[in-house]
């Protein structure tokens, strides 16, 4: 059935279905002007992410239920890199007329399905027609204690969460129509359905941890986006990037470069002292490494070192919106 | 300048510009992986609504000033209707490569104007690529008590803030290219720069008045919305809509049903008791009409009756997108 035929209200009415009854502390869910929840916390946060047909996302290399996963997942990554607790989503959903209503109703359960292991509730939205498939979904959670991208401070230890260069390498070999295969596998997972490190990050809000940002445009841009509200510099080892084996393996010479600018791995990058970052390391459920320091020279640049200590060329700096070479970016045209 | 020519970045910076410094409750603003701000209300209201270029608006009618005026707006009106207090926006811009950047300090710059005079705070967004300018705004407030469109009970009046059918009678004359003059401008001000009863849903609250909706839909659609919600029927008195002169004196016959169908007055609609309703109308710096009355009988059924009480038959319900006769709707094509 397409969506013309079914009509927004009958639309609203299958989310409200699929997503079902709110927990406890939301007091309005779907189908109100606003949705309405209780909260004791003294901090809000709030953030938006807008997925696009056709820039972001083709249906042809996403199922509906990883793009629903993958809306919600880009999100919490955001609350995630704050250091929040995620706890509302609101889905603003754009759609051609005859988008297919069986796909709108996976898309809802690839939402659900993360929305539940991290006891987020879908509380509301709205559905408007469009030209193309557009997702803008918001996320709003509470915080005790924030970890922001401006208080890095020269000598902090740069860390990453998990393995970078997966999702990058998972799409462009989605773009080539390349095979998956077992070890291949985890690099489309990585690119169609990341799995955020809200946890994680969490664990950096308890240690109140100096400075975080997720790696949503690549390690570089992202660490770049770091030092300039930081005010430093930053060097990164090349050869301490934990890139994950699968891009090595199918990659080979490119590989470093999509772990340092592929973009959208959605892993958190952090600084703090040594110890700080040796004790977060301990209480984190996934890998964490160090790769690189702050520097005080030169704000907002990072340079890359070899492991002799001579500097490597930097071949670009990650995933930007209208820039001129988007034809060369590893996102989809 | 176009936005491929500026970045994503230069254009947040432009956008952070204009905005401004955000208010001391807001820890955060543009420019994080989150918006982040302090809260001691224990009940938090979202919304978020979406505005897509030759759906919503087309920028030949609407300048980006309104556009940015009418984004916030509608949201506004969304949280006005559950009798919340607006706190912070967050902007969600999908982006031809070829916009205008002037254009959009304006659609910024129009944002912001609403913005100030509520108090709100834009305090982040998402700037993206897509194939027509997509506008998703999400707004988050605070409320001690919340009015939702559940709680009407039979024998309540029906009330409505101001004057109906303006934005729609606008609308239309926009899209038959006439002119405006001294009586017929506030039309064209109704459907391109709504003002939010922001105020008014606040007394709703404070009163705890029983049921609420905004029309944005339609008088008839939303306070159908309202009557399912509600599990009651509704009748309206056709002869007391307070329909805005300016309507009847271009459009005539045509006046009522724009009142009843237009959609996008942006007006409340409420119902409790006649006391209550006596007691709201004195407090409210607006007009405020009794309409009709809630009924017991035939949930979600709303009737039109003439001042003889007879029944008048009803030409449609709303605004609804993905509808099969959406080239009679109002909206534009």
């Amino acid at each position: 059935m397409k969506v013309s035929e079914l009509g927004e209200f009958g639309l609203i009415q299958l989310f409200q279905r699929i997503v079902g009854s709110p927990g406890d502390d939301v007091v309005v869910g779907i189908g109100d002007d606003a949705a309405v929840w209780r909260s004791n916390a003294t901090l809000q946060v709030a953030t938006t992410d807008a997925l696009i047909e056709n820039v972001h996302f083709t249906l042809g290399h996403t199922s509906w239920r990883e793009l629903g996963w993958k809306a919600l997942a880009v999100n919490l990554s955001d609350i995630a890199a704050m250091g929040g607790r995620p706890k509302c989503a609101l889905v603003s959903l754009g759609l051609p007329s005859d988008t297919d209503v069986e796909g709108l109703a996976e898309l809802y359960e690839g939402m659900v399905e993360l929305a539940r292991l991290f006891n987020v509730d879908i509380a509301g939205g709205d559905v408007v027609a469009a030209p193309v498939v557009m997702l803008s979904v918001s996320m709003v959670g509470t915080a005790d204690h924030i970890v922001t991208r401006a208080a890095a401070r020269p000598h902090d230890q740069i860390a990453v969460t998990g393995l970078l260069g997966a999702s990058a390498a998972g799409l462009h070999m989605l773009k080539k129509g390349l095979l998956f295969d077992s070890t291949t596998a985890p690099l489309r997972e990585a690119h169609v359905k990341p799995y955020p490190r809200s946890v994680e990050g969490q664990v950096l809000a308890e240690n109140e941890v100096r400075a975080a940002i997720d790696i949503s445009d690549g390690l570089v841009g992202d660490l770049s986006k770091l030092c300039k509200a930081s005010s430093v510099g930053a060097r990164l080892y090349a050869h301490q990037i934990p890139i994950h084996p699968a891009v090595h393996t199918v990659f080979k010479q490119e590989a470093l470069n999509l772990a340092l600018s592929g973009g959208e791995d959605y892993e958190l990058l952090f600084t703090d002292t040594m110890e700080v970052v040796a004790k977060v390391k301990g209480l984190m459920p996934c890998p964490v490494t160090v790769i690189g320091e702050i520097t005080s020279n030169e704000p907002g640049r990072v340079r890359l070192l070899d492991e002799n200590g001579n500097e490597m060329a930097l071949e670009r700096k990650g995933w930007e919106h209208f820039a001129p070479d988007d034809d060369d970016k590893p996102n989809e045209p």
